[in-house]
């Protein structure tokens, strides 16, 4: 088996995360994996939704997009069509709750952060990219209210990054770009902290099942790709 | 540690699989896992999405509601409010997803089925419920258009059945009500065939990260749970 | 003339009405018409809309729907399609009016009975049957805030029932059901209380119009089933 | 007692049928009641809605629709609300239903006719009115389609009028103005035929339940007040 | 070159406003210019939009629709649709812009006037109309404050009136109506106040781009026309 | 006077173009006015919108975002409020005008080209950078058709640029930022061809009205603007 990129079953793409993007956010990352880029930007906002006013704790949410041609052929655009799809939603869902996962709430106080993920270009793997840089740019937002003097302590308790693995021609690969990821019989995403700690699992049989024994080297293979990644989050950071 | 429910950690709650619930529907089947029920109903239609047409094949799909008294206190109904909610859509999706694992699209020939999984009562479970009582819908569905003589062999390959285990007060459990759903660290949602196939598996961890041995120890409970529920949908079908 | 189900010209299908259906509600009925049945819920909130905010009086509001399969073509869900339909406005509008004339809205306080008329399977006569098994929910509602002391007095001031009469091949017949219905020149809706006052009585000529004369045949053939109705909700709650 | 507008108990408002009000469409009546005020034009279409498509008949519809400041205080505009109110769409579809009472739809063919009723001034009994002039609007859209050729024989088989009656202190009244409808115990619409055939009767009791005798009274004021309205539409068009 | 109306180049189709149209506003304008005629009503509300509250300023705003057939062909009724047109909402923030140049916000106190300006029949021209109407709506509408005592002075600055200028058939031409806006290589719409200043200019090439000196003799006819508008605008109120 | 931005009045921001940004597109080109950044693919589509089918012609057209936090303040997200603002549609409708007066339909055949433009960073003049962008993108898209071989002359007749112009204290400049546009009397959109014609013109008072001597001053520095932005859309060509 070869992979079209040619890279090893184990291989991660090129990965950059470049913070301070974009200049008005709190915290501007465009992360990239390969071909896959998608800007994350991190919005502070001094209140929180009503659920939460008056408990001294903070949210974390995230919302997410692809450009109508950050896709081979042109995508219709969500906000003219007017409303969100399900695969938007599910994966806006999913980021915020990784997120959630390293943020300590109520050391963050009674105000909101809001990742926004919107995909510029787009190659397979939006979603864990996105939840990657999401993290670098919660990082860089809340360091600056540490900075402000808002906060004493910053609530970012651990690293979190994603990685999507999938058995591909029989054969079990770390970080699917959009050719494996159309042609693949299993499909993971895992989302992991710094420490080691499984956060999501979300595996799909997109035509056969698979076994228990596939399920764990893909275990495997995207804890090992998720260590590189929190090692490229920190280097990133400083 | 004791359930609330009484329940050793390993025990599924009384599951009755109740065909024939209402008389329109191509398959129609009241699923009841404990105090959860869901109202599951097969409609065959002889034609297929845009996307299918002209390729000599079928299409399953889903759709998911809760009556708004469904819940402990009343949510507000979709249809008003003019949308579904992300986690509506989510759960339909994974139901859809989860009956084309089972079914031969090809097999089925120009037409699709639609499952309708509408919860009457809930508490905790029901889309783990619904799927398990859409594939008994489907398969009457599917027997009917045999014994009509629309389709010459069954397109039903295997049974598919779904169940949740998560980690309640430090240890595995298996089927979660809602008193323990919502006081748990780490709730899973395992997707299985009749001959052991993994279909999907999307674990959460609600609070802190879960280890792998955690994952592993889900796995099996999980496992053991799907065997249990493929049974009682055989015995339904007699 | 005969009526496809046999039944003689004045005579209801059978009705039952079943109590405490499910376990959430402050009230919960599953009435049945014949095949018709629809489960109605009353869900009491202790406030009000803000129109009637610091006035002192409650509120009594329903909303309708039917499960996409409760009919003999599957029908599109209101939830996806992202609004519901003139018929089902007009359906919500008609029971709400029809409870609150039984109601005494400054007897309940500033809360709010919300009823949910979901049909499980139709057959005919949903709107009728719907207002029959609503005012059951909202007595077992109203009895159990005066049951835990949250009102002295019971706001019920009379039972209300619903039924349908129409001119079915030329001659006044009660409680259409389907068939009837699809081929009825003359339908009409007649809601009266329990000490025989009209609350509403919704007339219309599918096909010719229709004359005096048979609009006061149906208006006694009406009352008649009401008659029968309430003393059937009566003996439903003892 | 005595009317706020001091009419007679059985005294209808001054009525006027103003036809060819506007220019473009087939049919354009302005109708009054008094103070109200309704331009009702119909459009006539050269084809059907798909339900209808190929078998010869054709269709009329209607919809209805207030000028924001038609009314005492300024109602939100439904166009920029995104939704018309379960008000609005009860009314045209009454105006619809009447319309096709007294239309041959086989005699019109494939075509369509929408009839557009909107409120430039309400002061009460605006469905009534938009009933009363939308006939005359058909009539004139009809007449132009012989005269042109395309039809050989006007398919408008008879006159329908509209009138609304309500017992006001205790009196029976015809045609309710606003102040007298704000204050008014039971409020009933009649739409009726020029031969006298009932087409629909919607009775509604606002606040305490009415009786049979009181629903025959407003029957008699009612056919009594669609007589003269009949006779005011022949007059219109000469 | 001859218009199809016959008028000279520099001659406004003929221009009638009446006030006090309908009887509920506080100013009521029927504005026709030929053949196209908008009804503008001012709404005065005794409060102010979020963005402005508590800074003792007032608002004014305006909403704009055409009656479906007030077209050559029905238009869909965009409340039935569900949502304005792209262009609807250009002309109504043109509206509202325009009014508000004339209108001092502080003068008004914090009361919000919505000008409704509605479409009976198009023939070119409604959103020009639309302008020097609500103009005088909102005269009559302050005017009424002030002799009601709740403003001490009049807070309309000065006047303001809106023409359309255009290029046809390669001469400049004043106040295009619908069959010279349709045949029209450059088309400007001007809203200039009663002491010449210019409010809005917008000009667009709908084909050949247009040169300067076009543009220079569009600019001069406008403001000719303007003139004469606010001279109809002065002399209608007396 | 002194600008924010220590420019002369009548010197662009730096603009950069940068072609072939993102890889999936026929044009992809980040256009760069100073701060405001702003992606423009345009996507090449094989057939026309209906009005336009079977006509031999092409279209054009453009749609408009901004990333949420493109702007100082987190705007809501437009897919997720489920609508386009009025100012959305207001820019995306003139975006596709300005293109459509340079492209020749009839040449390009029957394809459309649909035109994203979307605000990475906003900092004033997002529309004027977009259409000037976009101009190069549908260059791009275009030579690529005439490059395959699927056009034999390229369509393009001319180049298309946009520029704002306002008067800021007292001062005619040229190419607004954000300071200055939040703080301008008068603010003009300008749309010129590379050969000096006018294509659109849209001047507002945001204060004050303005004369005709400021308008004339305000069209001469935008004329001045555009033939530098043009040299600069040749230059990036090569």
């Amino acid at each position: 088996m070869s992979r079209p990129s040619s890279r090893s079953p184990d291989q991660l793409r090129e990965v950059k995360i470049t913070r301070n993007y974009t200049r008005h956010a709190e915290g501007s990352v465009l992360v990239e994996f390969g071909d896959t880029k998608v800007l994350c930007t991190a919005s502070v906002e001094e209140s929180v939704p009503s659920f939460l006013r008056g408990k001294g704790e903070g949210w974390v949410t995230a919302e997410y997009g692809m450009l109508p041609r950050s896709t081979h052929t042109r995508m219709a655009r969500e906000a003219a069509k007017g409303k969100q799809s399900g695969r938007t939603q599910e994966i806006q869902r999913l980021i915020g709750r990784s997120l959630r996962a390293v943020v300590d709430l109520k050391a963050l106080g009674e105000r909101q952060i809001t990742v926004d993920c919107d995909v510029i270009q787009a190659d397979g793997g939006t979603r864990t990219a996105s939840i990657t840089g999401a993290c670098v740019a919660v990082h860089d937002a809340v360091s600056k209210l540490v900075a402000d003097g808002k906060l004493a302590a910053n609530p970012l308790r651990d690293w979190v990054a994603a990685i999507s693995v999938g058995i591909y021609k029989g054969v079990p690969v770390l970080d699917l770009d959009y050719p494996e990821d159309s042609d693949c019989d299993t499909d993971m995403n895992i989302v992991m902290t710094g420490s080691g700690g499984i956060v999501e699992v979300q595996g799909t049989a997109e035509g056969t099942p698979f076994s228990r024994a596939e399920l764990d080297a893909l275990l495997a293979l995207g804890g090992q790709g998720i260590a590189e990644l929190v090692r490229l989050q920190k280097q990133a950071v400083g």
